[in-house]
């Protein structure tokens, strides 16, 4: 499905609904809007900060995200000498949801940035995650022989191969980022994506987070521990995805720190959800969440229950949204709608 | 001893000597000429390409950047929480020569830049130095148990945490470059020694190097397959190093490009030269490249002799020295003594 495919099925809805359609990139949409429909174009317009789009797709804005990352990926890592090192860096890539790019992605276009100019950041931030999984399924840190469902990458390549692929994911990231050409990034912002990106994932990110899990294994773990653990392994990456998106399509300060809020809360609701979904998800979606239960990690419900945990990601997820009122609701519609699927049941990775 | 202490040095030494005197920092050492021989800058200036400084003191220079790199590298890596993660970090800080960073300094000051401008960007590389030595000695690559005299990172703090201090480094060094703010280097050319950096880091630099060595261990190796291990492995750092430097020292294309060659020979001699140390050097420096030996990895000695190797050693640095024949001797002075010493006898680390 193309762009111009989710634009036609809002089209047809529109005949049939009386809200807005979402718009990610409004030159087209206006063309598709005048030559359809010439004479409701002011009316829908006048009508942008009424409401928000109820039958955007989000399963097809997704999908059809996810097909363009993917295959921009497939581009960035090309298999060339030493072939070895550049399989174990490409076997890992495959297989993730592509949330996180997907946020950065819709973060840039709601800002008023393009996607082409986004990608090479939403790239950035999957070799990062791939980065993330590779090292985390290594015999010293989580012991994972499967990965997406399919032998994790030391199992199949050593984990010498499979700690330097790991280093040479984070140089591409970070050469993916330092590359972008765009009149429109000024390379300014370029290197202020680059410190959100670098500090979500090092000493005050994911390796603080999980130092921190690793450590308690076992252990009698407080709320607040757990909020450190969760917020550095995965909410900073989140909200630093959902940032250097902003950061890239050029918003100003404010955007920039209500989007910050916006992302802190996604990444900790994201987080709670994923820890719920081991006790009320599928048999497939409780296999990661089920692996750290049989460690003995720490998880919200057991701290505070599902249901205050349910509560608690309900209300994060509100507040998010508190930040999003803010914005243009035609071009907010697919993180509304992103937002609202990370805390639906079962499909939240 | 101080900057002021090097210049009196030099100063005195003038007095029994007829070249010119090594001038890093162009308007200091002039405003130390002028008052001190005020008659003769004239004819000092008119020697400046007639030879290059007899006298310079390249142990004192070498100590005093070593000293001031040591003391930014204690402030950029700071004992937070989680504290046994930023202990992991520091704990491998400590013992290196700072080569690769001075080289960068020299490299910025020949060319016009300031210390106080590359110091973030040789922070940045022996970070990163550091955290290819704590990889270097993990089980699944060197099993190293010690390193510079003490147990290696992951005998103190355990593998995981050696694998995510790597990570943290990486980040802590992308983020020293970003953060480098001066009014003479745009984020343009920061940029530009980032994608310089990681390139010489990931899969076209050091990952690839070390995984052309591992699969070699115990095999026949070719020389072009033994250049292309040592240049991969430290020759593309060295030269990105000295490229960084000339970068946000404001070097233009012809520079940059002198300069790169110039690092190619020099990054290619180190590793020759360390190669050469183990059979003529001193126990303590035979350390290392003993254990390579004992491994049976391949080295010059091995496959060109330790006379072809030197012969070949020597050769490069006098291509190197072509390029530094460009620019201006006083400035490029430390350079010319920094390689003299790089391929002198036991003290190439």
């Amino acid at each position: 499905m193309t762009s111009s495919d989710i634009f036609r099925n809002s089209i047809n809805a529109l005949k049939h609904h009386s809200v807005i359609p979402y718009v990610p990139n409004s030159h087209v949409a206006k063309s598709i809007l005048l030559r359809r429909q010439p004479n409701k174009l002011k009316v829908i317009n006048s009508q942008r900060n009424d409401t928000l789009p109820k039958f955007f797709q989000v399963d097809e804005y997704k999908a059809l995200k996810a097909k363009q990352i993917n295959k921009a990926l497939d581009e960035a890592v090309p298999l060339r000498h030493p072939a070895i090192l550049h399989e174990a860096m490409r076997y890992s890539l495959p297989g993730g949801k592509r949330l996180m790019s997907t946020l950065c992605i819709a973060s840039c276009e709601m800002i008023g940035g393009s996607q082409s100019v986004a990608m090479s950041m939403a790239c950035a931030i999957e070799l990062l995650v791939t980065m993330a999984v590779i090292q985390d399924d290594l015999p010293c840190l989580d012991n994972d022989e499967l990965r997406r469902g399919k032998p994790s990458n030391y199992k199949v390549f050593g984990e010498a191969t499979a700690i330097l692929a790991c280093q040479a994911l984070h140089c591409l990231a970070m050469q993916h980022i330092a590359m972008i050409k765009a009149k429109t990034v000024s390379p300014d912002r370029l290197l202020r994506a680059m410190v959100e990106i670098n500090s979500a994932v090092g000493s005050e990110g994911i390796a603080a987070g999980q130092i921190m899990d690793i450590n308690s294994e076992g252990k009698e773990v407080s709320l607040s521990e757990l909020n450190f653990i969760h917020r550095h392994k995965t909410g900073k990456f989140i909200e630093a995805s959902i940032v250097s998106g902003v950061i890239i399509g050029g918003g100003n300060e404010e955007e920039t720190e209500r989007m910050r809020h916006f992302g802190k809360c996604v990444g900790m609701a994201y987080q709670l959800w994923n820890d719920i979904v081991d006790v009320i998800g599928s048999p497939e979606m409780r296999e990661k969440t089920g692996r750290d239960m049989m460690r003995d990690k720490a998880t919200y419900p057991k701290l505070v229950g599902v249901d205050g945990s349910k509560k608690h990601a309900k209300e994060l997820i509100a507040e998010a949204k508190q930040e999003l009122a803010y914005f243009d609701p035609s071009r907010a519609a697919p993180l509304d709608h992103l937002v609202n699927f990370i805390v639906s049941f079962g499909n939240n990775n």
